[in-house]
């Protein structure tokens, strides 16, 4: 109890003792969170930025450098209450596999390709605890990881579109399957890429009475493996006409175009994502940010990011008028229930900020 | 509440959706988990693979490349009692020093090298535990580190010739004390250590009342770091006809064969099992597999492996026809004391699949 | 209470068996730790190390390379009660900023350099929970990361000048406030940067009434990026000479020198501490070791230090007379409540062999 004094005492002092200062015209409120004991002062600053809500997170259960957390139907049940209680509504599968990994024993790739037979048929999982916590499920695409070739592109097409039919047939009688993600990411090396998208998206559109189908590239900066290796980052103009170029290609076949945040520097950020939105907004698409929770500037890669990096890129969404936020993802890098610690503590400043 | 009787219905409808299809011939029993509150239907897929139970851990004290715990004795007598409660019932000590670090203060090695005096008997320590709960332990040689090149071989040969006397002398009346684990790895690179093997093999059997004695190799694969340098990997024939020629070398020295199972692709595991199998068979041997729980392809060098390509290891080791699993190594990467809280989900999976 | 029994009779059953040896001349106490339920045999050898106490942390928020916890106010005074039971009472910002990240909103920083604004006083929260926790606080100055190259040192030093004037009028009141850190890490390469320490050190003594001013540089050793990269280490010698001079020129505006001990080997260190007791005697400076608690020796840069290397240290630093050790850092390292859950084992390592 000595404690909560000590603190409100300092709180009201460093008000008085400020008060004629030129940091704080009026006396700013003390933001205060309560534990069961205790009310601590946050020391927020005056001017904090806004930031703009989270609504959506990627599933990287088949992942590609994020190791696993070995989480079965219990856990993964908290996880969505967790996610709930943030405010996300509506859960992305990053991928229905990768290579020889898949989510589900699904027939058209366990007869035609070289995959293991997996012990757990994630997708009805996933579904199944979307339709229980009300939430939207997009279906991310198979990433076969080698037929990204110029000449192979019509293998990777044809098994999606397989899959398409499959996964539609066994799971679109689930509430909760609201959409498609084309989890190919590609960039301005891999554009011709952009055929897959938009032969996949319409196809999956068309079975499915036309559900939402999204998109989540990356922008040619220095955080890129490939500039980090030497390469020339894009400068925003260059992002813009080559963008300008590949959206063109895919128009009709994609309906949400979310942008990964991370390989820009933060300062750098708003003005890739002011274009970002011009170009939605010229093929008639809905214009979300991917907002990276894992921290790219570490040694250790990846662990979950400063909330003060996050908060500057919520922030710079805000600003140039991002219509919702998606992350990648909240099961490592934001959940209380992460192997990494830093994430639920991640989740804490977030619901504080947001007074959730 | 509410919640578990959500899980039920699905069960049951998703099983009667899909009775007349394909994917089931009859109707696959829902595999469930109970927690104190809630029932959790498992997902399991009606084909997931069986794979064999681990029975024996390495103890990994004298790390190489495994950042420590810092576990005292309560931590450890903890650990144990979750190993035995997974049906581990052998702890094979992975080394007794390596360069200046050992793990109990050995006069030998204090007198003759230039090594740290330890703050902890560990060997006293994990006998004592393995006493406790009636466990085999193994005894791991002393790993100089610098006295693997050619004519310096028999320095190391000395340095483990004393050790096995004063070892045995001193720690030998622990009914626990029941083999020894020549610790060096070698591998077709290294196959002059082989001499090594050999001789210090046959001293322990000697001492000890011919005790067994473990090696675990590796597999000059396409995940060692020389072949990701450069190196080319080597065939399944000719792992046989290399290793042929070193089993050769230390015949009656050796009686367990655990070669390392991570070196080598998923796919490509069962194939050299099958041969490791043939030539235990040929010298005598019995066959173990030593597998992996860490994840090697992971940019975190490393964390706890994903369940799934844990599952297929066991499962290509069943089929291999391997006489026994020992896991490098429970209490970093499978055990609910792990300080990589995704061990203690890959304990739980481990548990429910093999309904522990 | 079955294990107690056996754990109390194998203590006793160890110690007449040794009794004649030459391990022991009388027979050693058995160390124990009592838990709610057990008591455990700590395996202590007789010889066992004694290493000197820690006193002093770093407080690493605005960080070069260690992720961030996201702590809150609420998890930053749990972890000042946990430094204060291990016996901490100085705390040391490691930097007000570093490039565009700073601590606390600093107006003459916030208007002349491109920082982003931030949103926690983190200056404000430290010293009222070093008020609370009647601790010493030590302010980091600003790391522009840009500003060291030759022809550049007078924007770094300007910037600090400003700094010390604002941040002394804004916080100097707190009880806490007692000593600067000169927070740029110079080592033989980066030696004109001793003209900042000189000039920044002066000033900040200047206006807040004599305060301690620190330092922690370090030495040129074979774990220094720089040497792992090519470079020669420096000798015992060449590190003598080198530092005789640059104390030189900062005579008078360095109180306390802090040596990282991290980038020389563990058998090395001790000469090298000696060497450094001398210079800061010289000088007529305090000496202190900046024992760093992660570990430097492992694939994932970094986690928590082996308790037996910190414990190699701490007695190399006792037996060459340091006068304090200031630890690199609590929170993420040797905290019980650091995401990295090995701190907290060595927490309870620290705890048990000091006997706190």
């Amino acid at each position: 109890m000595d404690g909560r004094r000590n603190f409100l005492k300092t709180a009201f002092a460093t008000c008085s003792l400020l008060a004629g200062s030129k940091l704080l015209t009026a006396c700013t409120p003390i933001k205060k969170v309560a534990t069961d004991e205790e009310t601590f002062e946050t020391f927020a600053t005056p001017d904090a930025l806004k930031g703009m809500p989270i609504k959506a997170t990627f599933l990287d259960e088949i992942s590609w450098d994020i190791p696993h957390q070995n989480w079965g139907t219990k856990e993964w049940d908290q996880d969505f209450k967790a996610m709930k209680k943030m405010g996300i509504n509506t859960v992305v599968l990053i991928r229905a596999g990768l290579g020889k990994w898949i989510a589900s024993p699904f027939q058209c790739l366990l007869g035609k390709e070289d995959v293991y037979y997996p012990p757990v048929d994630l997708v009805e999982m996933f579904l199944t605890l979307a339709d229980k916590y009300n939430m939207a499920f997009y279906f991310g695409m198979y990433d076969s990881g080698k037929y990204w070739q110029e000449g192979l592109f019509q293998k990777e097409i044809d098994l999606n579109m397989a899959l398409i039919d499959e996964v539609w047939k066994k799971y679109g009688h689930h509430k909760s399957f609201q959409g498609w993600y084309l989890s190919q990411e590609i960039s301005r090396r891999t554009k011709n890429m952009s055929k897959i998208y938009a032969e996949v998206g319409k196809h999956a559109k068309a079975v499915s009475g036309n559900l939402s189908t999204m998109v989540s590239p990356y922008i040619h900066g220095v955080k890129t493996d490939q500039v980090m290796a030497g390469d020339k980052a894009l400068s925003v103009k260059e992002h813009e006409e080559e963008w300008d170029e590949i959206l063109n290609n895919v128009n009709g076949a994609v309906d949400i175009m979310a942008f990964q945040d991370g390989q820009v520097d933060y300062h750098e950020l708003y003005d890739y994502l002011v274009i970002n939105k011009k170009l939605a907004d010229k093929y008639n698409m809905k214009c979300w940010t991917n907002i990276e929770s894992f921290d790219r500037d570490m040694p250790i890669r990846f662990l979950p990011i400063k909330w003060e990096k996050l908060l500057l890129k919520l922030d710079a969404a805000r600003r140039a008028g991002m219509e919702n936020a998606i992350t990648f993802e909240f099961s490592h890098f934001m959940s209380p229930n992460s192997a990494y610690l830093q994430a639920g503590h991640l989740y804490e400043r977030y619901c504080e900020h947001f007074i959730l």
